[in-house]
């Protein structure tokens, strides 16, 4: 009988619009950075919702919101959920899908007198974006002990507030335990913020971890000399280094294959003028993979070849990381459970990772978590222009009230 | 008993150091751009060392200065020279010294009481450097008939002064008819400004032409999608095209060889952030060989790879050309008299072609034409701290002075 129930994709829009009223900006875009004043109106219109649902909300001290519905026994909730901050010129869709879709997931439960044995639990963590007080999945770190409570509120944003003293005036420093409640599984439906689903016709994503990424910022310096008077033997020409390092992290994302990408998004040159040798380069390279072993290998290939080839050219190369995370692996009976009901709902699916950063893959750390993407239009997010169509938000709400359903039967 | 002739190398370094003195700034270096009162009181003081040679002085329409010794018979006289105009912070030598060593022979040559068959002559062209007024080679331009005159009076310099009018403020628009005195040879001493006869041990440089220069300016339009979430195959990459361009660049110089140059000198990203595929690119190929078939055969292959590359990758790609000039190559009897005088007196010397423009490529379009040169220490020049020796200062102007006695005998 629960393998006919479906959401009400009207009612899920309707939210999402209602939502993406608060912090409106122009191009029909959203701007809730976290803990501001508009944040703190998402919150209370979702929190309204919650509790015209039945659920019970709960605050934590980091203003992380769960709203629990009470299951037939007693224990940990499954739970769901995403954010609602977002960055700066935000779409409508990231964050808030994954929290109101856990609503409508309630919402028709509610209608079809529906009582599952285990509580069921949709939460909002705080500042997942990191737009505003860095770093990004704030709220599930707190929630799941890797950052220390009091190291969260002292965090200075970069517009100067302090994120305790942001929490308490806007009303979010709640009471509930750091980590409570505890959930028993957690599924979070999102956009899928890439390219990949559109592009090649499938529906929905069966996540199947998050990548890891390692950013290296590479400082060359070589000489600065006359293009027509010194001789190719006799340069040392920072910008040819840095030219062959990013040809470099092409073949390594090649050679490697799967899910490795490699990006070199930032070059400077210097003193950067048509007849003269570069002497100096800053340039940064974005390495990712879902495995952990093959970002070390790729990051050991690319690493050594840049060595090598500067010391070949007489450049010195410095290296500094910017930023090191190791890829999650989400739960693969969960993983394996999206696809198997997408496949049941007639929808395409692929299993793939996510190449953005999700509270999901921190909860990983303290339960059996997942994933499920919906198609993201020409892959753009972060971006005013970021759209999901109603069919996709409706298909993708369906398997997440599937799973939900069968985690806590 | 010519053969045993040695110029005066104190005399000739006093003369570099008086003339230093007109212009100086910060770190013994010279500013005397063209036209100003800096270059007047240069030529002012040039032209009375002329007169007191005993020299006939004439100045053409555009302020070239050729001062005239009589030999025995009329006739084209044989020509030294260069320029006394310099770069904004440039050094005591560039131009200069091709100045103050031919006056330095004639002072020889008066000592000496000889009078050489052809007449002797030591010009300094007008604005060599063009860092005031372009382009470059402007006076020796107007005096071979390839830059009009009209069109080089109307010249607007970088600090919107007209040529005409600061040439006639300054009192150097002469009655001298425009090509005259024709040359019957022209020689010209000049520092490298590279580093090839210090780095390899050699005292003199015979000059077998000047580089031909292609300087092609490429713009890539890519497209701009996230780092993390955009596989490698879905990638529109204008930064990677480019990093493909400048390795290429270097493989066609190595490729090519001889005196093949290529240099990318500038090339700027956008958005230029860590985890953004960059989806504009400009940047800039220097291409430089003595050879006009192999430059062509270098332009051929870089800009064939570059348009593959960009169409593989689904980048567009356009190019301008910023500039354009064909090869000069110096009389080849004369590179020969240059080498073996060298070699007579001792001197270590290289054939080696100049990397740097000179009025002497412009010269050779209307007689036969060479350049000697003295090493620069470290391969600095345009630049307070370009240096060369008394030693080489004075070998050079000794090979002068045998190459302008055995060319006016």
């Amino acid at each position: 009988m629960q393998n006919n129930l479906r959401i009400n994709g009207d009612r899920l829009c309707r939210w999402l619009q209602e939502l993406a009223q608060v912090g409106r900006i122009a191009g029909d875009g959203v701007c809730r950075l976290a803990l501001t004043d508009e944040d703190r109106q998402g919150r209370d219109l979702v929190v309204s919702w919650m509790r015209e649902l039945g659920m019970t909300v709960k605050i934590d001290a980091i203003g992380n919101v769960v709203a629990v519905r009470a299951g037939r026994v007693d224990g940990p909730p499954v739970m769901t959920g995403s954010h609602i901050d977002t960055v700066r010129t935000g779409g409508r869709y990231d964050g808030a899908l994954g929290v109101l879709a856990g609503l409508e997931v309630i919402a028709t439960l509610n209608d079809a007198e529906i009582t599952t044995k285990r509580p069921l639990a949709v939460a909002f963590f705080t500042n997942e974006e990191g737009a505003r007080l860095p770093p990004d999945m704030f709220g599930s770190l707190v929630y799941t002990g890797a950052l220390p409570l009091a190291e969260a509120l002292a965090t200075k944003g970069i517009d100067g507030a302090t994120a305790g003293d942001e929490l308490a005036r806007i009303g979010y420093a709640g009471p509930e335990p750091i980590g409570q409640p505890r959930a028993h599984a957690y599924v979070e439906l999102h956009v899928e913020q890439g390219p990949v689903l559109e592009a090649e016709g499938f529906r929905i994503g069966a996540v199947e971890g998050v990548q890891g990424i390692s950013w290296s910022e590479f400082t060359l310096t070589g000489q600065s000399n006359h293009a027509g008077t010194t001789p190719m033997r006799m340069r040392k020409d920072a910008g040819y280094v840095a030219a062959e390092i990013a040809v470099c992290a092409r073949k390594v994302a090649q050679a490697l294959g799967g899910y490795q990408v490699a990006t070199v998004g930032a070059l400077t040159l210097a003193p950067n003028l048509v007849n003269v040798v570069p002497n100096h380069v800053v340039m940064t390279v974005d390495l990712r993979n879902t495995d952990e072993d093959r970002l070390r290998e790729a990051e050991s290939r690319l690493f050594s070849f840049a060595e090598q080839t500067a010391a070949t050219e007489g450049v010195g190369l410095t290296r500094r990381t910017l930023a090191r995370f190791a890829p999650v692996s989400f739960a693969p009976q969960l993983v394996t459970r999206v696809e198997a009901i997408a496949k049941d709902f007639g929808l395409p699916v692929k299993r793939l990772p996510s190449g953005a950063g999700h509270d999901a893959q921190i909860m990983a750390a303290v339960c059996p978590a997942c994933m499920i993407f919906v198609p993201s239009v020409g892959g753009i997010s972060h971006n005013v222009e970021e759209y999901t169509g109603p069919a996709d938000l409706t298909a993708g709400a369906d398997v997440l009230l599937r799973l939900i359903l069968e985690l806590a039967k």
